[in-house]
């Protein structure tokens, strides 16, 4: 059956980015941090072209998410914040739908990515990764503003956190709407990695 | 070496009660959903003068936090909200100084509990409490107030989170203060159990 999983870096106290995130920078301040763990990650170097990087528990996992993903559904500042850093060659190498107000034309990049503008919200988004596919799961990449809509919408299957031991003090939290309100979620895995704890919850019914 | 420790119920977005808490419904709405694992375990029963109980890892625990805890200190709204509750012989058995801004005798009760209201704030209040453990350690009971002020000063060693799958969609944080940014912590420990994910952190040099 396809699932809909979603993985995000937070820190201790609930960030996905530090304070004074916006253009320029994205991660906000001491965002960075969230990502330590995996950027030295074979599974994560291999993804971005490049070759060597650790094994292990986080890197199991990588792998284990971008084997699994047919499709992925993101948000329009997340795709504004990776457009020129991803490049020519996205790691995604399959379709993404980017929920967005502003219509733009499909972007087709090497290595299999193309970039689709759904102007009919975050639901008919997700029904257009679910067709393209196919019989592999469908990643919610975030931000913050998607992955509260789906689960909220009861839409989300698993929730995954890498929670990072790290306090920024203020930023975009990951959850933070009323709405969430009565979410009851199922602890399904729990993996302790360097620098990192791996939580993976299942949605339950409310 | 004596040890400074906090362990809080915390739902999965960050809360320590829900929305709409205060006197009269001190756990805010949806709260008691944090507590559920641990009222039904024979340590905390015994603790309240009550039998049975079920046992396993989370019993272990709080068995473990019974044991080590030789003083508490707690805020005034705690103290307010389990004044009545408590009764005539509350769960604590040692000495409990309470961080508040109005001055009040001291409050000795049956089985060992005592209450010191201290006003010259938390780190006097911690002070006071290290003397009174003597060769045990000192908890932390909350709320969330006097967890960040310690962390933010430095003075919590161990940070013990039971991270509840429930999402309340509102309520008291119990992180959410810009002093903690660049707080780094160490997972030392954890321990999934029914209901609830354990996992204790260590504070490391900023």
């Amino acid at each position: 059956v396809q699932r809909v999983f979603t993985q995000l870096s937070v820190s201790l106290d609930g960030y996905l980015a530090g304070p004074g995130d916006g253009p320029g920078n994205p991660l906000g301040d001491g965002g960075e941090q969230l990502h330590e763990w995996v950027v030295e990650l074979a599974s994560w170097r291999a993804g971005h072209g490049m070759s060597g990087g650790r094994t292990g528990p986080s890197d199991d996992l990588v792998a284990e998410w971008i084997a699994r993903a047919g499709a992925t559904v993101m948000g329009r500042r997340m795709f504004d914040a990776g457009e020129a850093p991803w490049g020519e060659e996205p790691p995604f190498r399959h379709p993404v739908f980017v929920v967005t107000h502003r219509a733009r034309d499909p972007l087709a990049r090497r290595g299999g990515t193309t970039f689709t503008f759904v102007t009919e919200g975050v639901e008919r988004a997700l029904e257009l990764a679910r067709a393209a596919a196919g019989d592999r799961d469908v990643a919610v990449a975030g931000g913050a503003d998607v992955v509260q809509q789906l689960l909220a919408a009861g839409l989300l299957d698993e929730l995954e956190i890498a929670l990072v031991p790290v306090l920024l003090g203020g930023g975009v939290r990951l959850l933070d709407r009323p709405e969430l309100s009565g979410v009851r979620l199922a602890l399904d895995r729990a993996i302790d990695a360097p620098g990192v704890t791996h939580l993976r919850y299942v949605r339950r019914a409310r």
